[in-house]
């Protein structure tokens, strides 16, 4: 079971010039063979898989652990793209919808806009869906990490293209965050491999052959340890991750370390509505004030209780 | 973001007589159209993508919500998945792997056994992949909702039938728990449009038209009140599902009722190796074996931390 | 535009013994790439985007007009399945619906029960979805035509098959029925070509090389000249048809026919309820009354006023 | 069965500028999940596997009527595409084809020009092909209505946000005239779901929230009255769709009519032939030449005997 | 099996103006229905299902033969799209990857740059996999021929129509190749056909009906006698196509021969790395540092062995 | 460009009792994510899209000549599947094709009958086409040979379980083989990931954790040390491989080995006609008579001229 927290794993910028084919590109850091949906998906079913776990704790806890952290990714990716469609239709109720689309009838992914409310698709960047036969769950623990660790290679490089195809400030802030974390899981399935096998993977490091530190994005992450941290996403299991996340870092020499709870995160934006695609309505001030009265009837405070940034 | 907590959503039976065509329905509620990834990962989009979340926060909280306890259930549906299959080859390893999984050559899922470790794919009951397709999102709240209402309605059907079709005690259990807990989600949706609309979708109940009281193994999680609860899955978070979910139950006229925390889960069960299978190896017994040195040399309890039951 | 007619092409017996792994393979016929959604979708797209049509009228009618014909191909497809799968579930709706589908866990299609209420899905015989992908339609008339005859052939062999495959006397009727109209359409692309081009395909025929009448089932249509007759589809339009089928039957040596309407059919059957999967309740006997009423509040008849077999 | 009327839904403006990335918009309205083919094909199906239709027969006529509407609509979307696509490339047959689809090289959809001749695709927006696996059909009449409703709703979304991105004179027409009969269809079953439950679905409407009356180009179908009335597609059948189709509009209040014939509808465009991609060749003239010949053989009139606008 | 010669089928001019739109719609002759990974595999297919193939000797070794000269071309689709791709990222390595792939962040396959590294894909110019459900292998020989010579029909309209639309030298280069080589094929299959039935199919060439020879840049194939030649792609076997590649060529009326061994061929370019996609690496001269000393090691000659242009 | 030898990699049994749900079982070897499909066209993409090959040329040698042998995986996969097939259907041309494939009717992947003509095709055990999602191919070389490293693992999982679930002697044999054969290919990359990074693979040897030389079907071959030869599948080029295979194999400590040549195989065998499924006709002998006319007449010896076992 999961319990949810408000809070995105890192803060992204207000929404700014809409990027629409940017988001295009991001969407493969969503629905790609190696996006965020695939990381999530592989580590949860091969947690769900796990026979004789108990036998092989460490690398349970590891991979059930590294799952949970990954929810948070597809949510930033997510918040990521919203951004960056935000601002695609004006802010209120058009008189008339005529023509409110019309600028991105050439935008690469139509379907943001006709089947989303300028919203995410579980897609890649090409508008193709994210399929199931992502998922590698062979339940054969060395070979399950081996997939793992080239799973984040591929990941990898494919932050990497995306930071460098897509300019906009939501999309530099989610690679430069992403680009850290999906290093340290990287590192937590090369390492597992090499305590279980003493095959030494580290010599891989860093897969692409560019340093991390080289991105100016990831610069203020490394900087706060997040390279080295395996942060525990739960109040009362998987302990057994620290026997696994142990020594130092191939490239920066630093030792590993074991948070001990979930990072804080960001409070995440609350998006204004775009009515135009009805999202979340033609007069979204309707909603507003059905929602006020359902509040009052329910005895909760006059304001929303939810926070955002 | 979110945390994971080691339990599952009910307590299943152990592993008893292997029942792999069994397991390939009860895919259906795995990767089917109307199946718990979708469940889980509709919500889950919606709940990203949901703009101007301030002005509707009952509903946003009330999708974001159900979603967390969605991930519990794709969580038991891969557990009964693994426990119908568990036995199909030896407890030990064998001398030798031939022949170790003649006796399945037929079954109808046989990547079940050929890309899986005798574990759950993210399949339905055809062997087809789940699509990021099925997933619906298109930020027009009254839309999102009325898609809801609409897959849990397709859901319930296919729990039905699955449960007409399975007699595996593993798959009765969880077809009666999620029978009961997908029922409280249908009627969530139908609520939260008659609030925000006037649009009466009580007469709909039982849809399909059979009451869920009929169901042998409902009746224990009814008893408990389990058709009227809705759990908060955060500790912090989403507080205003209390404006949304009021009011009686259509079918037992009982009070609805919001339960300020998750609920308590079951231990999950460790399911044992299938070594001819290689899951979680040909020789389970070296993995723990360093399991147990690294917990040593992390200063960890010698004996396994994680709780199973 | 189309109007519809509430019979079928040729009248198929009643429901007998199910045969449900029979039904799976008759989907070939439905959703496979020769299957008759092929058949249907390939003329339907070629007559919509046929460009310069009154330049080469006769061979837009002779398309547009087989493409009605084949609505009613797919109709009978889905009916004979649905007769296959007729008896699966009890007639009367069942005290408990435990176990009612037991006895097809390991049917080779699970979605005819799960996903269907034991009816025809769009699909091919390996459970795969009909794709959009299988229409061709190019725009250039000789190569629509060369499709056109190759579809048809790969749709006789089969056919032909699923003939040899499947004993169920549904299945023979249709199989019967389809192969000697199906032999008409293959004719008729041949004969468009060849007054076309000159390329004489009729040396063809028969292929595959086993002719039509060495099959039982379908000498009595080729009896009453059903494989030389092509009907007219249209009560005011594609007269021009009569330019293209001409001359005589390859493997007859009878002469082409037009005939200048739609064929009788037959009246089509009311397959009883399956109620323990809810087709079309789980106590149809409900809407029955409810329908007699809205029926009589309207003014209509007491008895039902459609006809059925 | 059925039969072809040569004759499409509604006028729709001759070729003018070409709008290719326009035109791969509108696919959406073909191809996609909410797209006129899986409108006609859900509905077809669900008639094709009507159980106990004589219990029933008021929501089996209803189903299966609006089913043979909808064939008029794919018509329409892949006329108005057709239109959009046309001149492209030259109206004569140029001296080299070198070049001639230069332009388009950056369009939405290649395929249009590389796999169809300038024509319709069975393709959503982003040129992926429909799938069977959008025909929803349980055999649960509750069921099957609740999805049409949904399906019909999300149909609706779509329509609207197509005429907010494409502009040209054909789209604006079909999305026009599309909005308004889908939107009966929308009432259909809702009212269908009514008089059967008793739940009252018309709170609902519009869904999206934006009335149909404020798109001009509905105003005049709407004037006409053709948003309260139910065609009768069939000489023959499907009478008792009068027993559903009764009370008022929940949007105009104007009482709801079924006319007992289908539409006059117009007459269908012959788009001008592209040589350059060989539609239907890459000297049309020729295939005029046979026709003639062919059409004198016959005993036909020498002017082609098809009517066109 | 295959032995491989390190040349390609005809020479490509170097890496000039980089078109990655062009690159997109070239994908179509790789991975389309109709491109050259479908020719390869419907014939690789054919001949490995080819039954009782001794009696059949010259048709076997036909399909087989032609299935070994495809290869060759599924290679020079690749390098086309690989040379039209080359300099869209700097020939050296950059300081920063920041903003390198922000020209093609429009572009219309995006995972050209995200996926691959300026590289071709197994897709379509729609950016969709190329799926082994085109591969169409039914055992029936004139059946798999009328296939074959449809197929190659609809691979001449592909080709005709991305000559048309894709003007960068590489293309061009391409499909005047193709078209000839293409029509080779297409003219074996008609006259395998003829020898087997006596259906004259050479009266459908040429088909589209645009006669090679207009092509520019077929001229100088044609000159060379290659639309007259089936070369044997064997050095031992397949000896019996010269029973089927006899008579005429339909078009030029020239004599068919087979030339008895593969062509020559021409040197493949050895594209330059494009490292700011890590293609084959961040820093290049590293690896090539590294073979140096391999080869060194191997007693392999200092420098590289292999031929490039 | 290839070549083509008339020879598969190693005799296989003779047809003996069909065993259709092996060889749908089978069909996962090579239509499956890691079957023979996916290695042939991953090391073939990755040799078309090598850039900078000079530089790396004994990389680019190695995975281009692995690419070749991989052809001749498929062909020995194919080989298997219809000889398990053989026999299905009676070996004479039946008077009359009803009923003769009515014991299949119920077999795990009817297209092996309905679309092929007892036939392999391009899908895995499910049923499911082999999809060019399944090749990776990112240009960055350490990347290519992470995952061929991982591919290659995944398909050694895939063909031991094969091995443990299909006892026919075809599939004995082929799984033997290919296991040998695969394992070659895992140390390659393991290996040229070694000389390129340092990193240490070795120690993942083998992986699933079951010693090759468990399996008495590969003894044979591990004794002629098909374990440790590296063949060269080219008369002219890819000599550079001896550059990376190097040094000593893992599991045995012998020496690896380049051999200059391609194995010699074993001639393949002519499988009888299936005349029933048209294979490769109703009548095969009429093609056989046809043939012996066809190679007097172009001068070629009276016995086919091909060799088979």
């Amino acid at each position: 079971m999961i319990t949810r927290i408000d809070r995105v794993g890192t803060e992204l910028p207000p929404p700014s010039t809409p990027d629409p084919d940017g988001a295009a590109a991001v969407q493969e850091l969503m629905g790609g063979r190696f996006g965020e949906m695939s990381t999530f998906m592989n580590y949860t079913f091969q947690s769900f898989n796990f026979r004789g776990r108990q036998g092989a704790r460490p690398f349970y806890d590891l991979i059930a652990n590294i799952a949970a952290e990954e929810f948070g990714h597809i949510e930033l990716v997510a918040a990521t793209i919203n951004t960056m469609l935000t601002g695609v239709t004006p802010a209120k109720t058009p008189k008339t919808p005529r023509g409110k689309l019309a600028k991105v009838k050439s935008a690469r992914n139509s379907q943001h806009f006709l089947a989303g409310g300028q919203g995410a698709l579980c897609q890649d960047s090409n508008g193709r869906a994210w399929t199931g036969d992502n998922v590698f769950s062979s339940g054969d623990l060395v070979e399950d990490l081996t997939h793992n660790f080239f799973l984040e290679t591929g990941a990898r490089n494919n932050k990497l293209k995306v930071y460098e195809m897509v300019d906009h400030p939501a999309a530099r802030a989610l690679t430069g965050y992403l680009l850290v974390r999906g290093g340290v899981h990287q590192l937590a399935y090369a390492r597992a491999l090499e305590v279980l096998t003493g095959a030494d993977l580290r010599k891989l490091f860093p897969s692409p052959r560019i340093p991390t530190d080289k991105i100016p994005e990831c610069r203020p992450h490394l900087k706060r340890g997040e390279g080295e941290k395996l942060y525990r996403f739960s109040q009362t299991d998987y302990h057994e991750l620290a026997a696994v996340w142990t020594g130092t870092h191939p490239e920066t020499g630093k030792k590993l370390v074991v948070e001990d709870e979930p990072p804080k995160g960001a409070l995440p934006r609350d998006l204004p509505p775009q009515p135009a695609v009805f999202a979340p309505d033609y007069a979204p001030e309707e909603i507003a004030k059905i929602a006020e009265k359902l509040r009052k009837a329910a005895g909760l405070p006059k304001e929303p209780t939810g926070e955002v940034a």
